[in-house]
């Protein structure tokens, strides 16, 4: 089954369920809302909603509780930059505003767009709530994956040793263009995933090259926090990104990113400088309080 | 105005006012959803609600979309370290499941509980929309002030170089026992700032040696993602930690964590050592994932 999320002509949004060419609304608000309703033992019903046909796909998952990402994670791209083989999974984290839909433009205020870069990556998509689950525990609970790019502002990723500013810009990841569930594909059997920036192909892979795969990505954060229907989890980067490029070679206004797993689908993205600052001085109001 | 979460005789949950002896319950479940309605303009109304006097506070917010918190952020405790200045401050995040109340216990399972550590920590409430602003702006979109104790797991917290796993294992980090509003207390004042471990003081400080103070942190924040009504900042914590110990002293089962700032409160925690382990075999399935 494929799964996305649309928004309607109402101004609300609606799971749908993709077939071919027909797309039949359920009564669910969100990817994540329609994971919840089934863990709880509830079908959602079809429904009559209209989808807003000017507008793509919303984020897939809107309400996740919890967006964990994994870096370091291809064993090739380790290899490439060398650096050992790690023991255990780099987790940090997004939140459900960092998320936004598979054709969405990404945004980026000028005053913080400094070496933007693209990571494609297989999303996997939580079913059921896990804590302390051994992989084959957590291998039955996904519900499903995606394809997402952890677009990642470089600058702000290394203000210091911990990620987070940078790879949590509102609305800069997208997560789409459906989930296909887990009974129609296995990330094991080695899917192609591919990112393009202004077509030009920047990073092939295939995801049997990941060292820590789905359940034991999500067995090692069920150890510390329950995940839950609807959770996210990213997987991590193949190598060719723009930052590993010499020269770097980073995104700009206008830029075009093509993500694709193979069997899932593609997303198309633009890049957006925008004009909006919030400062008339040129420095943001955070330099300014420093100085 | 002082603010609490409490659970009620019907299993739900309640924000109350405090005055004195007297606590009124209003019609909201916890105080993040008690600010998103302020933030509407609506006042939630007074309840007949019991509390549930068998249990102690719930975390002051129980739902926030956003848990952020800051590390290397008193100046005393920067110098001891023997860093330097930071630029940045340096960020990382919990979930809304890391949350716990002020008297409740801290467990954590058998399998995982290795060099338990103590950071008591000045937590700010949001009370409005926050995107791109300056830090007055940001000041005044403070909804208050509550006292939280930042307990890591430090074994877990450096697996890898993001801190994320020893930083949110679920319900380890207290945070209450109320918010105080912000038109009573100002950190810049100079608020003392206590933790004790079995009764000995191993933390005291005083909130204006901030670097970065709470409308700073807020600002910078608010530069890459939007804070909302409810959610949360940590703000650090001072030097006393038990990994700075010469040798390092942890939490054991039974210790007895107390955390006090000026003008909020006391929390008081007791460490439980769960026997719980998800194995037989006396190893994480994750550890034996990688064998």
């Amino acid at each position: 089954m494929h799964l996305a999320t649309f928004p309607t002509t109402t101004g609300a949004s609606t799971v749908v369920c993709v077939e071919a060419d027909r797309r039949q609304p359920l009564d669910a608000p969100d990817v994540a809302a329609y994971l919840r309703m089934r863990a709880a033992g509830k079908s959602p019903s079809p429904t009559t909603a209209v989808l807003d046909e000017t507008a793509g796909p919303l984020a897939v998952v809107t309400t996740p509780t919890k967006v964990i990402c994994c870096g370091h994670n291809y064993r090739a791209h380790i290899t490439e930059m060398g650096r050992g083989v790690p023991v255990h999974p780099t987790l940090f984290t997004k939140f459900a505003d960092t998320l936004t839909g598979a054709r969405s433009e990404i945004a980026i205020p000028g005053n913080t767009a400094d070496a933007i870069d693209w990571e494609a990556e297989l999303a996997v998509v939580v079913g059921a709530d896990l804590y302390q689950a051994d992989a084959a525990t957590a291998r039955a609970a996904i519900a499903g994956y995606c394809v997402a790019n952890d677009v990642s502002v470089r600058s702000w990723q290394h203000h210091t040793p911990q990620w987070l500013p940078g790879k949590a810009f509102d609305a800069t990841t997208p997560i789409g263009p459906v989930l296909v569930t887990a009974d129609e594909i296995d990330p094991a059997d080695g899917l192609r995933i591919t990112c393009r920036v202004d077509g030009v192909i920047r990073q092939r892979s295939t995801t049997d090259d990941l060292l820590f795969d789905a359940p034991t990505l999500l067995s090692y954060i069920s150890m510390f926090t329950t995940l839950r229907p609807g959770d996210v989890v990213l997987t991590g980067t193949p190598g060719g990104v723009g930052a590993a490029a010499t020269p770097p070679e980073y995104l700009h206004d206008g830029s075009i990113v093509e993500t694709e797993i193979e069997g899932i689908g593609l997303l198309r993205n633009t890049i957006t400088i925008s004009a909006r600052t919030c400062s008339t001085s040129g420095v943001t109001p955070f330099e300014r309080e420093l100085r």
